[in-house]
């Protein structure tokens, strides 16, 4: 599938119909019933709420009361203009309710009914042409097989089960997820500013509602639960939106196993795009990744809490040695660094605390808390103003004191206020773990603000979280480029039916129009070594004159890449074992002679390596002439290999997110390692050096054990290339160079494929 | 440090004393106290609840009534045999209290006071004294700097805090963590057979109460919480006995990090492990890692419930599809798997549901819980039915069902019920998230010992515990050998003060004895290719005459390894260009010079690799002669790297659990890859063969692309081969062959060095 069959028709106009879906003058439901056990009951029950703030007109085709209230037969029977219709009728009658409900004026029609979609590609195209109407007539259609919508800011009602009020914006497209994760930010205070089912994307999707979230005063974070992003890059930018304007995104999404694949599809017939797709998506979007609701709803409450404050270098203060190293230890599993005080702090620490106290980090008040509760008010407040200290996590007993007697349970709930105020002070993201999370001081903690776990780990993965996102260089890609499609030198003759397709792996024959004229002197199609670089950028070169063998993809690959910028070495298209030999003759020094016209070259003894004379080129020649019967070779200068990093550089289009580079390890450690890293491309130069950084073998790149540095400018620009080339082509479905050398002189692409989109 | 500091003065014969400890005839508090700040009034409150099980005496030198009833001033006053007491002095008085209860007739001693080893030297010097003294009256002491000890089968009260009574022996080196377990595991039905406080260890240690737990009807689980594990090879040996009993270890320790080691210090002086060796010292042992309190109650209970039942291949059951996902992303991060079901599961699933729900795995019911809350367990009766199927994951809502009438509450907790008896019916490990686990229909599950989690993460968490421990193959290591030393040739003069240690890394200057006589010639040094494997085995090699230089380490390392079984290639010890020249021509073919003394050879650029003849021998001797005027030089037989692949194999001897090796891909990807396995020295073959499989390149091993299998059998065997003998060496500090060349014909060693304890 490609980005074409499911990029929308235009995007949807900034606010078309999202005054009327979040904030309507009258509303309608249409299918309102009686019986518990239907939607059209339970947003009837909802919409009721919300008779006082605007007209609610309840629909059912068999009329009579509903839920004690008269209810109309028809939309038409309603008086006065309805801006909101929710239509819960079978999907046999959606599409007559929906031209009911824009006949009564309908700027904003909300699709409870299922069927669609969801069910394969009948329903599909059922929905398309429902949602090409709707938007014909200027309005918006949110579903179908939605659960509704709310605003808490509008005093909107319009969802299957209340929601509590607060400054999260959710987009879901699961009604469970949505209720989970409301009972988990209702735990920590939170309820929802916004919430809009998504249902299947008709013609609202996510990407429409981040933006409409963005603008939304009322909002102050977005959660999005979603397993289908229909046009990702919208996505992107709709997020990259919102978080520019300071409202952080969280997603939760699913699709990291081939079983959750499996179940997104049972469940709404979506399309999920595999999890380092994602995960490059919310980097370039600034987007915050959880895996659960209850992280989500973790995370969401300490942005909400502390914003975007820094939070990697934690203090960790405890009451218990135990306690202290375990939090430590699991401190740094969740990414988290716990360094050593600067001396003036642990003067500090050993001047305020008892002898028996740890005062290095952590900080261990041993019996110092049972001897002064509001030792930990001061040690608090010495940890925030440490400069070398981002963040602290509490760790230990704390609330537990209480027990011991009614004066010190009330010096513990001060000393939670004072604690509370000392957060509040400094400003900077405080956690607190304490066996005792059900106490009075503890709540005291939670009204001050202060997140508080009864698991270790939950508390630091949630510090974990926050300096996951401050630490990550956000860089967002630059837009695809729409550059012409690739001319392969050419034309790609349609293969016969039953021939194996471009990006099977089976040799292909030679096309019959290539096997019956003579060919061309090599001499034209030789690949001398470039002119200085500014001549070069100065004058492009012509494409390489009419090569002999045009449609197996390595040459036309190379020539790509190569004209796009990054060096190949001198390389000569033959047919015989005459011309390989002349070629080996031209370039001189050992050479490679690669087989053309099979995907994996190396694989099938497709390449011979490092032949020193014309005897060992024609040898090889008549030996893969014989096994693969290839339609022509290409004899390579031999690169030295020694002192260098062969890498991958990869580009493949995702159905969702366009584009996506891989840059890894490359030659046999790219599957063995799989020590690869994604982001969507083109990938800016500045955005290369980070990823490569990012690789368990970046200090191979940097030079190690007498080895010398790669030159990192020169790599970071050939990865920039290559995804900036495989970007501006649609038609590529993959683009890669494996091995990609880099030196510390440079870079040499010594192997290069194309796979067209088909 | 060495083992030999803390070692044991010989291991504590089986039983002696615990049966006082644990099921006094009659107990002595001294410290008795009315202060409610002081252990010794908690310790007191607590003793007196047994006052109907057995005498308890208080003591407390200022007399008087303690806690409402007489004190005595000291244990000489009081009437009758007590075999255990606890003191609760100050550390000043602890020895003369001792020697009183040594006198009372006392068998075992609990020692709250705190002051000795954990503030340094000087207390560990008097705590050993004590302790010694203590186990020559044929007594044990736990403690000192201990929180007190529990049985619950005996009705033993003599813990600062009452603990539940249940089916877990603990062990604790922290009070708070016991505490914190204890609030876990009450929360999941469960309680303690024992609790004792480990505090220094000075006498009774970790591995004495596992072994005595092992022996004791009323545990069936054991946790450990330990920062300082002593002898680790007892624990590990004692952990096994308890672990082939059919009794679980749980243990949480610390030292992953940096801080927690230092928090560790500050606690108790403990001398924490790597990591990597606890995780090393746990497989061995069988024992199950865990690394939060939440997570050793959550296995505990699982453990308790589902015993040793496999786990990994996990249906997942849900009743929405976002759930359905989420849970099997988060099952897969967790090392479970998500198999697709056999048909005749998905029929039968089919048969069972609506025509909406989702039939494959995960599970999706859809709607079908609300139509049928039943539906719950004939789905979970198939998915346990399905041979393909270990676990289920149960997700969602279920609980939630019972808001919507009386009766459906009814037949929810009644669904409940049904799935307890479809879970033991089964016997197949079932764990259930649901976002309403406050419901009475979650209570009801709890009720028939289903284990219930609010989080989704924190049930594939337990399974993934679960499913771990079957799958972790182990093999337990052969006993350490008590061989000689190292013959090192000839004795390592002692280096003057103020010269570089072996160990560092700057070349050594020549002894002075090595240089002032001429050397043999090079041939007597020489070693030629070893004769067929049986007449090597037959007839063990002489060790090699006299070698002109012996200190470097190198040689001697190279001749301890080959020895054993392990191949080098041919090689000549020489001092001058002429001998290197000569031995080059002898070995004929590319060689390498190496020169001698140097700890990291090619960092210093004392390596020299592919000198194709005696002219680049000269050089590259005259070179190394200038920069570095090494003591002597190595000639060696250069290998062909082609098609094999490095490895590292190396043992270091950790201070408490002895030599642990080290397996991992060799030369620069060992520094810039980490890819390495470790486990407790020596490693028999099979167990070998299992870590190799564990490496991230160990598609390497097994060829991939074209490349070949390198020989298994023979590169376990030499892994066993190094780990035995640097086993066998307790004066080796560490030992290590990198590069180790595998090819599909056998392993070679390339280079090889020692470091000698200090």
């Amino acid at each position: 599938m490609t980005l074409a069959t499911t990029a929308r028709t235009g995007p949807a106009a900034p606010g078309r119909g999202l005054d009327a879906l979040f904030a309507p003058r009258a509303v309608a439901v249409v299918g309102a019933s009686d019986d518990q056990s239907k939607y059209g009951n339970w947003i009837s029950v909802q919409a009721l709420r919300m008779s006082g703030e605007r007209p609610v007109h309840l629909v059912n085709r068999r009329g009579g009361p509903v839920l004690g209230r008269p209810a109309y037969r028809s939309l038409a029977e309603v008086p006065g203009p309805v801006d909101l219709v929710v239509i819960a009728v079978p999907a046999a009658g959606f599409e007559a309710a929906v031209e009911e409900a824009l006949a009564a004026g309908a700027r904003a029609i909300v699709g409870i009914t299922a069927g669609f979609g969801e069910l394969g590609a009948d329903g599909k195209a059922r929905e398309a042409a429902l949602a090409e109407r709707v938007r014909r007539a200027g309005a918006v259609l949110l579903g179908p097989n939605c659960l509704g919508v709310l605003d808490s800011t509008s005093g909107l009602y319009l969802a299957s089960n209340p929601l509590p009020a607060g400054p999260v914006g959710l987009i879901s497209q699961s009604g469970n997820m949505a209720l989970e994760l409301s009972a988990f930010l209702t735990g920590r205070g939170l309820g929802f500013s916004r919430f809009a089912s998504l249902g299947n994307q008709a013609d609202l999707n996510a990407a429409d509602l981040v933006r409409a979230y963005a603008a939304h005063d009322g909002t102050e974070l977005i959660a999005v639960y979603c397993e289908d992003f229909g046009d990702g890059r919208a996505f992107v930018a709709a997020a990259s939106g919102a978080v520019a304007a300071g409202k952080p995104v969280v997603l939760l999404t699913v699709g990291s196993s081939a079983a959750s694949v499996r179940g997104a599809k049972s469940h709404t017939g979506a399309l999920t795009s595999d999890t380092s797709v994602i995960d490059a998506a919310c980097r370039a979007a600034g987007v915050d990744r959880v895996h659960s609701p209850r992280e989500m709803a973790d995370l969401l409450a300490a942005l909400h809490r502390y914003g975007p404050a820094p939070a990697r270098r934690v203090a960790v203060l405890a009451d218990g040695g135990g306690h202290a190293s375990v939090a430590c230890d699991v401190a740094e599993a969740c990414g988290l660094s716990v360094p050593e005080f600067a001396p003036a702090t642990a003067d500090a620490l050993r001047a305020g605390l008892p002898p028996s106290a740890g005062v290095g980090n952590p900080v261990d008040l041993a019996g110092a808390g049972e001897q002064d509760i509001a030792s930990f008010t001061r040690t608090l407040d010495t940890l925030l103003a440490d400069p070398g200290t981002d963040s602290v996590l509490v760790t230990g007993y704390f609330g537990g004191y209480g027990r011991y007697g009614e004066e010190l349970a009330a010096r513990e709930i001060a000393t939670a206020r004072d604690m509370g105020a000392s957060v509040r002070r400094h400003g900077r993201p405080v956690v607190v773990h304490t066996m005792c999370a059900d106490s009075p001081a503890a709540d005291e903690l939670r009204a001050q603000g202060v997140p508080v776990f009864a698991a270790v780990e939950d508390a630091a993965r949630t510090l974990g979280m926050l300096a996951r996102r401050t630490a990550a260089g956000v860089d967002a890609p630059r837009p695809i480029g729409a550059a012409a499609p690739v001319d392969t030198s050419q034309p790609t003759p349609a293969a016969p039916a039953g021939e194996p397709q471009p990006g099977t792996d089976a040799p292909r024959p030679v096309p019959a129009a290539a096997t019956d004229a003579p060919r061309p002197a090599p001499a034209a199609a030789t690949d001398a070594p470039r002119p200085a670089p500014a001549a070069a950028t100065d004058t492009p070169r012509p494409a390489p004159a009419a090569p002999p063998v045009t449609d197996d993809g390595y040459w036309s690959a190379r020539e790509l890449i190569r004209s796009a910028g990054v060096a190949f070495p001198p390389a000569h298209l033959v047919r015989t074992a005459a011309e390989a030999a002349a070629a080996a003759r031209a370039i001189g020094g050992p050479v490679v002679l690669k087989a053309l016209g099979l995907l994996h070259k190396s694989d099938s003894g497709g390449v011979a390596l490092g032949l020193r004379d014309e005897d060992a080129v024609r040898a090889a020649h008549a030996d893969m002439a014989r096994r693969l019967d290839p339609p022509g070779f290409c004899v390579e200068a031999m690169a030295d290999l020694g002192g260098g990093v062969e890498l991958i550089v990869g580009v493949r289009r995702d159905a969702r997110f366009g584009p996506v580079a891989m840059v890894g390890l490359g030659g046999v450690a790219t599957e063995v390692l799989r020590d690869v890293v994604f982001a969507l491309a083109p990938v800016a130069p500045a955005h290369a050096r980070t990823i490569l950084g990012e690789l368990r073998a970046a200090a191979l790149l940097r030079g190690v054990r007498g080895r010398p540095a790669v030159d990192l400018d020169a790599l970071a620009a050939a990865v920039a290339t290559v995804t900036e080339v495989a970007a501006a082509h649609p038609e590529i479905a993959e683009l890669e160079v494996n091995p990609l050398l880099a030196t510390a002189d440079g870079c040499l692409g010594l192997d290069a494929r194309i796979v067209l989109e088909h």
